[in-house]
């Protein structure tokens, strides 16, 4: 079964709008069993949504539509939608009942505009909008002869929903995800996403070269790299939910032979929630001293929910003066090794362990760029100090040139080295 | 002239990923005067890239593709590509010598991977990547006939991008964008984005109703809100560029009239860059201290390039203990009067002036949420203190109970009353 997801909207293809919508269909529809075969965006004209319609038709067997419903887009959609299914526009009693009450829970008195919402296509189901006034349309339609390549089956689905997030999202729950479910045997399937930290793509694929070459054919393998990251997703399909799920943890456990210290977490999680996780789990608390991230990593920490438990507070100083004054860095120290150096970034950790009496401390040095490097130390230049309650310790790095990606490359290092060292000491 | 934008890419079909790529491109083309046509998402599969790539030949005359790039995902996506473009891979000097130097300047080796890379199809331009190693790709083809219902011209052009974004972003302005005015018109098209702070969208609208109305119709207003800020983008279209520009200008100046104390800028103005400007123009320097903002505020201002020349540094004093020993608050105060209040943000700008000893002070004390609020201060309460050369005062601030919303809208709000106070002391 073939479903693809359309959204219509000028604003989407001005970049003025990024297609959330269609994400979180897609994440629905993965969580039921299904899968989104294609994307399309249209604007709001009569002749593309007719090609989009007749175009999807010969791709899937079901399309999902969002947008161009409301009260001041309904008119061009509606008369378009007629056009494509040959169909007229009737009033529906209950759709206007609906409408009435929705106003008269506000006080407020119907429209012209908001009584048209409630004529719709003699042809459809319509689906009740429990949170707006316009209602959603289930179209089931045969599919002419020699209208596309689709071989089978005969008949295609096509479901309109409103563009407005919060009302597309409970009328795809309640009225069409258990439609589909009783239309179509939802496929299983299950993904699980491995989180890891510390190697780039290319050189992460050459290690687990053997491991990726033996998946069986139904686990899919995709690397999504972000600055300093790189997410592997697994994707196991057949026909048992139970049995993909143990198929998948037993090629996870394989891996973790092959990457152990890459592997941070898993699915949804983030470094400074683990971080967060094992200080309140060792009931510790953590400090931060800051350069070159400037207050990111203390960004990071605290907007995880309840930090105050556990992070006591950040030194950024940017200034050498501020160096010296806030984290005690000996002027000495300073003039001999510079601001990027293993002894600055090693009495920073030092320095702010003290300042916050803090059992952990995260410091970072660096030169984020893209200026203000020299050939001894370019642009990209990173020192990170990890303080614990048994040691101190600094590590050397040299990114790119890129101001922004630097920055978060540092964060999530220096945080994954927190990490590391809480669990192995 | 017709431009689809294709995205390659699983993650984006089942909801991991959201195209925001797809949006920057759309928006990155219309600021320059084209428009995006139609977006399409297809997966990583031979089968269904080859048909995206057939379909879109009909429909466009420009088709700008991005994903299925980089070292894990080439093999499939470069021969696909050579498959439909009838050519070969061949190996490219110049593209192994970038990648080459790409690796030397990080220190690291180059893999068998890597050097796969270099391989390019014959008949493309390669487009070079200054932040990966994966090469853009530029193909010309001439339509076959019956290939499709596209009127015309004849050939179309393909462009293959990288999927992660900051290498997409960096070769679409560099390499893309020039190409594309070489071959086609640009259409007359203006856009300028007004950049408010302090007051919400229905509210703004309430007040600009007349203007608004009496836009002229060629000039569209779309309002875009973000945490704290809201932009009011208004794009005019018609025969003559400057004279776009010229009635734009005029209409601004209208509207300066009746919010003049909510725009801080037009356009890609960041309040942190207009900060740093006026910092760098007065001669001045800046310290923060946070609390429930928890470096944020710090990390605004260090992402902006050059920051060291007038930023001092900041304290995120997370603990009652931190705000004495750092911030020196008096314990008296904390007591009395809480964390959270007007007198302490106070005697935290204070502390924080003295301790830099920088000119221009921003603090920031709150519950940041969703927990720890009380009926008297609930999530969302905030307080932000500015200290400058002539004085020191503090404004208090109910924002609502989302931990992420709280901390963007306090940041933008304490740097646009720094900005204010800087402008008019």
């Amino acid at each position: 079964m073939k479903i693809e997801i359309l959204n219509i909207g000028d604003e989407i293809l001005i970049g003025q709008v990024i297609n959330t919508n269609a994400a979180w269909m897609a994440e629905e529809l993965n969580r039921n069993g299904f899968k989104a075969y294609q994307f399309t965006v249209v604007s709001d004209n009569r002749e593309h949504i007719l090609q989009a319609l007749e175009d999807a038709r010969a791709r899937a067997d079901v399309v999902l539509i969002s947008g161009g419903l409301g009260p001041t887009k309904d008119d061009i959609t509606k008369e378009t939608i007629c056009e494509f299914f040959d169909t007229n526009l009737v009033f529906n009693e209950d759709a206007y009942h609906d409408i009435v009450a929705f106003f008269d829970r506000r006080g407020i008195a119907v429209t012209e505009l908001n009584r048209k919402q409630a004529e719709l296509p003699e042809s459809c189901i319509s689906l009740s909008n429990r949170i707006g006034t316009a209602r959603g349309m289930w179209f089931e339609t045969t599919r002419p002869v020699g209208a596309g390549s689709k071989p089978a089956p005969d008949s295609s689905i096509y479901v309109f929903l409103p563009g407005v997030p919060f009302e597309m999202k409970d009328m795809f729950t309640r009225e069409v995800i258990p439609r589909l479910k009783e239309k179509f045997v939802p496929k299983p399937i299950f993904h699980k996403t491995i989180l890891t930290q510390g190697m780039g793509e290319s050189f992460m694929a050459d290690l687990m070269k053997d491991w990726e070459e033996n998946l069986p054919p139904h686990i899919k393998l995709a690397y999504l790299p972000q600055p300093g990251i790189v997410r592997l997703r697994l994707t196991a399909s057949g026909s048992d939910e139970e049995v993909l799920r143990q198929e998948v943890e037993s090629v996870i456990s394989s891996l973790q032979q092959i990457i152990p210290d890459l592997i941070y977490g898993y699915d949804t999680d983030t470094l400074e929630n683990i971080v967060a996780q094992l200080l309140m789990l060792q009931k510790k608390t953590l400090a931060v001293a800051e350069s070159c991230t400037g207050g990111y990593i203390s960004h990071l920490v605290t907007s995880v929910p309840g930090s105050s438990a556990w992070f006591q507070g950040s030194i950024t100083a940017y200034s050498n003066r501020s160096k010296e004054d806030l984290l005690y860095i000996k002027k000495e120290t300073l003039e001999s090794h510079g601001a990027v150096s293993e002894q600055v970034v090693l009495e920073m950790a030092v320095g702010i362990r003290n300042r916050f009496r803090s059992d952990y401390v995260i410091a970072t040095t660096g030169i984020a760029g893209p200026s203000g490097g020299t050939p001894e130390k370019p642009a990209g230049t990173v020192w990170i100090g990890i303080a614990t309650p048994e040691r101190v310790f600094a590590k050397h790095f040299l990114f790119g040139d890129n101001r922004e990606r630097n920055i978060r490359r540092t964060a999530v290092t220096a945080l994954n080295l927190l990490r590391q060292e809480m669990i192995n000491p």
